[in-house]
């Protein structure tokens, strides 16, 4: 295979994804067939067969594909992170970006599609709940044990400080937004709270000499 | 109306009500009837319709009767906040307990439905929002200020530090239980979960003068 080849193939499967994240979003999962994505994307069932297996490997591509997608907006914030002098400044805009990339609409569909399903089709909950939070939380972890080792942060449980941060930052505009989904906060509103969580983060894992100041 | 009939129409509610929780947990939102629930109920339709109005006006019966049911648990520890010499201790008592609550089987199941049907019926996920959530921070920021003019917390923002309370303390066991409807996590880690909630919050929130020795 040519490198033209190779990346025809990749934009042939970004283009089937994409097709048939509409489709699952629309219908449901219960309620799309591979023939609707098959005609969506303009491909032959055959094609999706060879290339997911079936409607689950489908699905987990779908998956996969858009938290990949969201998740590259914060990789430069996470690399000046990792070298960061300003841990306030730099986990600010860490967090002003995650809320970002989380709530865009069709993720929230889709989170709330696997959310319905979870009783019926629990390894989709399970695939998506691996690959985005569980995922952002390890990446997170790491990053809090790196920042604990040059005396940035001081945690002893770097997982449980990512997860809580990770909460901090996004629980309140997601829970909105999964409960009120013609609403969504306005840039400000989602800056201050992204500005709030790092805040409190910080006042209970900042390292003790980096706290100076920071109460109020 | 005698006293015996108030109780008696009460409890035949309360049955009615039980019985339509588990239909709509069991069938969907969309897929559930006034008919199956009358089955279920032994009552007749014209009952429910009198009774309710219709079936958004049942569904929201159920979710305010739920709601209600699972809060009972945690007043005798609002109260004791109001007066606390305790701070850590008595909002440890409170997050141990809402955790439990919120996470009872049959409202994760409920909660699944509202955000399933968010999009297709948004006076549903609306009307559970503002029973459960946001009536939970409305209590919380009544609370927290309070607390602060007591000198025991420090904010400005009650409203705001109420919903990063409440996330702190839900956020990791809800979203692993909303994913992972198979898993539940333990007692001891829902504690672990609570304690680290209120520290975290403590280190953000509580009066300088109460502070000391809380860092770590």
């Amino acid at each position: 295979m040519t490198d033209t080849e190779g990346m025809r193939r990749a934009d042939r499967r970004s283009a089937i994804l994409d097709a048939a994240t509409s489709v699952f979003v629309e219908r449901g999962y219960a309620g799309t067939t591979m023939d609707d994505v098959a005609a969506a994307a303009r491909a032959s069932k055959q094609t999706l067969y060879q290339r997911f297996g079936d409607k689950v490997g489908l699905f987990e591509a779908v998956i996969e594909a858009n938290i990949a997608d969201a998740e590259a907006g914060t990789d430069p914030h996470l690399a000046a992170l990792r070298d960061t002098d300003d841990i306030e400044g730099d986990l600010g805009r860490f967090a002003r970006q995650h809320i970002r990339d989380v709530l865009q609409p069709h993720l929230l569909r889709i989170r709330r599609l696997v959310i319905a399903e979870a009783d019926r089709f629990p390894t989709l909950a399970q695939t998506w709940f691996e690959r985005g939070p569980e995922r952002a939380h390890d990446t997170l972890a790491d990053l809090f044990a790196h920042l604990t080792e040059r005396g940035i942060l001081d945690t002893d449980r770097p997982r449980v400080a990512a997860e809580h941060f990770n909460w901090l930052v996004l629980s309140i505009p997601l829970h909105r937004s999964l409960y009120q989904p013609n609403t969504r906060p306005t840039d400000d509103e989602l800056d201050a709270i992204a500005d709030e969580a790092v805040r409190i983060f910080l006042a209970a894992y900042a390292a003790p000499q980096q706290r100076t100041g920071r109460g109020r």
